[in-house]
């Protein structure tokens, strides 16, 4: 190691004592014939001083802050009166013996705790954006409610399972990534939009709890909650109705923000889709008694959604949450009559007006599904061509199941107090896609074309175009 | 929920109880008035008894194996003689009152536990090879597994950052997935080969303690522990040297091995380089007493590697690691005289035969990165294109850092005792790269392709072509 502690470690507890300390020159401030300066990393600030009879005096003196440097000294009690009640680290400082440079720093693009810095500029030199408190913060704390969310589900019998990141083109609300295949010429893979159809399978297959906090990706136009990837909580369980899956949600966010936070979340209201329209005219209501609060979290459920939505523009029916959602009981017989009327095994959580996930029952029985593809005027053929092989499987003895997605990096962000999930992501995309820093997306050479089949092909326009076919996507 | 218990807590301790219970007709004998069957679940299986004046008991006669039911019953002991010893509820029966069927199986296209079973339709109705006890058990396996390695990051002061999975086109040694932009038309990202570049930058960033179980995707020509994408326990740390990263590693196996397996691990041997190749003719000795038996867990180290490797082809010196592992120390000054005789600071850790991971300590110097790269040939223009972000990060302050890319899939296969990572993974793909249960990968509508800018283009034997081109590629 090259150091003895980390800088959270240093206080009155190791005076008199020897150290190999490493970290980052956060301040500095020279007064003639002695130096100060504030040394920084993951756990802290610690104050040391450099005298000018140590031959390293003028070398500190040159370096930039922001530099990366190790030091070797002696922990000393400050002298009354300069003591720092807001440092940790205090009422002590450390007397240089030697430093050596690990890494020096070049003129700084931004001074790092500047707060009108451009968005822009904060992602191009998002290594220096990342050494801000905040966000040193925000992805421990991330990191935190990962292990909090992993706890919970492991405690209560589930299995993590990865699903694939290169799946068949998925028939889901948004647009595919897609990536061409070599040793298949002229097919391509899909990413996935969530492991709903693997979930679904992965019941089928008799693991009757899964989870996984699994990538996400949509290639939708980008807005403050919208990335192209996303972090999902996505979880499915067998033998359950609608309120086992939603009591059991209630108690992993209450493990979770106690766990974390220290909070400790009361029952969740539940309101029927109808009540909710009509009291709040919106299904996403914001319960908190002072709207700008922060530090509130106002969490609810909304269930008995319609199961579909009539589409004007197309004039027909479509499914409010997916395909695969299973009518509630009294609903089937008739459901072929009055579409608008039938209601859903189907459930949204709401935190603080922000939906963070849908839920639902989802149908097992292939006859069942059939009939919902029809009143939704998919064809047997096009059903088989999307997402044949699941309604394959179910003819194998599917169990009753439901299940989640809840959007992860939006928890992380709410609980922190933000409405923009790029605070809580290491390495978020701008609104046009492209990472700043590494400056993705990028041009690739043509023989990597060729080896995958593909050429680059630019109609006019053809971006403006695309950007208007989106549409309302749901978690699940 | 649809039942009161799991079938693995059925037992003598509740004789005379009610139940509800679900699960899979596993096996089923018809004894004139009265039918047998095993009720299976992912916890167990349970016999259950249904006689003739049940009005269920025509229904049962009709369902094939495998179909998934609900009953209810009561829990009763069985019959002097007829007890099972084989099972954990082998000393009771479920007497059934009632049959609820959730999901009929049809005809099945192959018994669930046949050995004999070609692989690819295996693949094809993969939900029922999940089904068997062999799969059931392999990935709850790999989900402890999953859960000690990151117990043993996060009680070290490790936080779990995730990387992004549209990335930049990386340097490394195979070749990248490739995914069309919509928004910027001609413009491609890459999936990950590992999250490198980006923990490097994390460390820049001040997180002294990274790690991940991230997802890696490389277009090679696969085999048997080779898949398009793949698990690594992915980490790095800063502010030490190769001798800790080692003693880390050893340790998180330490503990993985004894939770998971209760197998304690002794010291790993450690070989530099030139010994292992003198007295085992590889860089992967199989250090095993018996070389066939599975449960012998023989790690070992191997240091002292050469930093470049000559190739004949091309005459040139290339990187034996990756562009940015750091040479040792005494070998800096000459490293350009004989590229040859230095050795990096870089380190394998193998288990019975199998490399599990590279490491190193990386170079956090943008200067000797600069003669690195003029040693191998690669200019400042190549360099700046392939990973400039990353030599500018340099220049803002770099700790002394290093870590490891530990394949995860091979880990928990050994310890399993299989060497195909096939048997651990919920959703493989076979050697064409295709996944027979969904069919991907598969076409793409027109209107899609043109949205993100590229034609299909299948120029003759393009295939075949490419297959070539591969190169050894390294953990890291």
């Amino acid at each position: 190691m090259l150091r003895t502690h980390t800088l959270g470690e240093i206080s009155e507890k190791i005076i008199g004592q020897k150290v190999k300390l490493c970290g980052w020159i956060d301040t500095i401030r020279e007064h003639g014939k002695v130096i100060f300066f504030d040394l920084r990393d993951r756990y802290g600030k610690v104050q040391c001083v450099i005298v000018k009879s140590n031959e390293s005096f003028e070398n500190i003196k040159k370096l930039g802050k922001e530099s990366c440097i190790k030091i070797e000294g002696q922990v000393n009690q400050r002298p009354k009166g300069s003591e720092n009640p807001d440092l940790a680290s205090g009422r002590v400082e450390v007397f240089i013996d030697s430093v050596e440079v690990l890494g020096k720093a070049s003129q700084l693009p931004f001074e790092i705790d500047e707060k009108d810095i451009g968005e822009e500029i904060r992602m191009k030199f998002k290594f220096l954006d990342l050494r801000t408190e905040k966000m040193q913060k925000n992805l421990a704390f991330r990191s935190e409610v990962a292990r909090a969310v992993r706890e919970y589900f492991l405690k209560n019998n589930f299995i993590e399972i990865e699903t694939p990141l290169l799946v068949k083109p998925t028939p889901e609300g948004a647009r595919d990534y897609i990536v061409p295949s070599r040793v298949n010429p002229g097919k391509f893979y899909a990413l996935p939009q969530s492991p709903q159809l693997y979930k679904q399978i992965l019941m089928i297959s008799g693991f009757d709890r899964y989870f996984s906090l699994a990538k996400c990706l949509r290639d939708e136009d980008l807005r403050q909650d919208r990335q192209p990837e996303h972090t999902q909580i996505d979880f499915e369980m067998s033998f359950v109705d609608s309120e086992d899956i939603m009591n059991f949600v209630e108690d992993m966010y209450r493990y979770v923000f106690d766990k974390v936070l220290g909070v400790k979340l009361g029952k969740f209201p539940r309101l029927t889709y109808e009540e909710s329209m009509k009291k709040y005219h919106t299904d996403k209501p914001d319960l908190r008694k002072d709207k700008n609060n922060k530090k509130e979290f106002a969490f609810c459920w909304i269930y008995d959604f319609p199961l579909f939505a009539y589409n004007q523009e197309e004039g027909r029916w479509e499914p409010e949450h997916h395909m695969f959602t299973s009518p509630q009981k009294k609903y089937v017989d008739d459901l072929e009559k009055e579409p608008g009327k039938v209601r859903g095994e189907l459930f949204d959580v709401v935190l603080n007006g922000v939906e963070l996930g849908s839920g639902s029952i989802r149908i097992n029985d292939p006859d069942l599904q059939e009939r919902i593809m029809k009143v939704v005027g998919m064809s047997k053929q096009e059903a088989k061509k999307k997402f044949g092989f699941l309604l394959e499987a179910y003819k194998y003895g599917g169990p009753v199941h439901g299940g989640m997605g809840l959007g992860f990096d939006r928890l992380v962000a709410l609980m922190l107090g933000y409405n923009d999930i790029r605070e809580v992501i290491a390495f978020p995309k701008n609104k046009a896609a492209q990472n700043p820093m590494d400056g993705s997306p990028s041009d690739i050479d043509k023989k990597h074309l060729k080896d995958v089949h593909v050429d680059v092909r630019i109609t006019e326009k053809a971006d403006k175009k695309t950007v208007k076919s989106k549409k309302k996507t749901r978690k699940r």
